[in-house]
């Protein structure tokens, strides 16, 4: 099974970043959206995170914006499955559409495509069925491509296990950590281990226990890192950090979720609106001082 | 209230660090010990950290012997507490022997002492009444002084808020940063936090979701820090996570407490005994390639 055309679903942040990587790595890339706004939109933040990438590391500009026109942007199915030897989707994350997409497209891709979802929550044994081919269906799960360079391979009962293997080589070639998670399980291993820490913190400041400056700082200077847990709350969005809180049944994370519901009722969620537990460009956490 | 002279009730590891720092930091330090062994180790184990220091840092190695040289080590109680502004008691995490402790200390202090605790997960109320001035006591917690360098203040619901600012003070002298806490709870923020991230990896572990490696790996890659929670665990000693764990009630801490226990059984500690999760002095997740 030798990867050469890769086929990525889905135009939104994640898609964008895998895609980009996948070309940056030489490799034939197709990004499919239902929306050609998305399409747009997804070119010109690869064109912003190459332009970022050569001022952060000695990577050309030239080179990565080369990359990029060598993507083949598209809103037709059949011609962004067309010859794919693997796909990776990261549509929207939702039971419906993802099934919707996987049914599409177990009937129009090659035979010998590989199916895999980026899925952040749910699992691939919810969508292997349906895809036509469980045995060549997994997950493989990208955390943010260029700073969080790990990938989850999580197969499920019916993954044929020759595919981990090329998932991992796979993963490698796109400058990832390759992680196999043994069995189903929603989060994977470190979202698992990440929404404990959010969830723990929430609840401490749900409870009075301490500020969100006293709840970061702890956590940063006894890490040594430079983001607390309400930082990268901020960094995901508040949206989808309320999502998950008000799913949780757990004692005190309904009184977190309040909280959350407030501030996005006031259009705080976050560094994509200007504010959430800081407010940006230029958060307290990152003034010198505040750790003292 | 003005911090001179500084009585460290207990010489295990935290008591014999922070001795060391309130030294190094200008403080007139007594450390009590009721066991002159520990008092001989101590003062070696200080010779050591600052001989680390030394090698780690532009610092002094002389100046710092120098420091050590400073400190008084006692196991008269009288002797200990003579002229103390403050005492931070770091004794055995017991209920029992801190209340006699601080019944004792309580009765021989002099007036104007400020009464702290080091206790890392019981709370200060437990033991404000038995020391007889309950509005000058409160937790001052440390975490390990010269890496991570946080340094919690609990007050429990009688201390005098007057106190705070003080031991905000005394803690930004010893060069740590203070983290004040609002309301009394068992471990503090960090601990708490910690205790979250440990404990769903043991779980995930426990339920077969991946391995010990993996699951570092998946921690280590996406937060880019050099320790997943496993080597965490090796380094805090496997027998005080066991005990934390088989207190836990959660879902599958129970699993992941066995576990533990049989590792015990077969003498695996951690870093101190040699053999945990991993293998020291050359543990697997420093090796090169092990994020591959």
């Amino acid at each position: 099974m030798k990867i050469k055309n890769v086929c990525i679903l889905g135009a939104g942040t994640l898609g964008t970043r895998v895609a980009l990587q996948a070309a940056l790595s030489q490799f034939n890339v197709r990004i499919y959206d239902i929306n050609p706004k998305a399409l747009d939109t997804s070119k010109k933040t690869m064109e912003t995170i190459v332009h970022q990438l050569a001022k952060s590391s000695g990577f050309e500009a030239d080179s990565g914006l080369n990359a990029i026109q060598g993507i083949f942007f598209t809103d037709n199915p059949q011609v962004a499955v067309q010859d794919a030897d693997i796909i990776n989707e990261s549509v929207l994350e939702n039971v419906k559409v993802k099934n919707e997409v996987w049914e599409l497209f177990g009937q129009i891709a090659p035979e010998k495509t590989i199916f895999t979802t980026n899925t952040s929550f749910l699992l691939p044994s919810m969508f292997a069925e349906i895809s036509g081919r469980p045995e060549r269906f997994c997950a493989l799960h990208f955390h943010d491509v260029f700073y969080a360079k790990g990938v989850d391979i999580m197969p499920h009962p019916g993954t044929d296990p020759k595919l981990i293997p090329v998932l991992e080589a796979f993963g490698r070639s796109l400058e990832q950590v390759p992680v196999v998670i043994q069995k189903e399980n929603h989060g994977y291993l470190f979202n698992a281990m990440l929404g404990a820490i959010l969830s723990t913190a929430g609840k401490l400041l749900a409870n009075g226990v301490g500020s969100v400056e006293a709840i970061d700082k702890s956590y940063m200077v006894n890490f040594r890192v430079d983001m607390g847990p309400f930082a990268i709350m901020d960094s995901i969005g508040l949206d989808t950090v309320w999502h998950v809180t008000v799913n949780n049944n757990e004692e005190g994370s309904k009184a977190f979720a309040a909280l959350l519901k407030g501030m996005l009722d006031q259009g705080k969620a976050g560094v994509k609106s200007g504010e959430g537990f800081y407010k940006y460009p230029n958060p307290a956490f990152r003034q010198p001082g505040f750790l003292s």
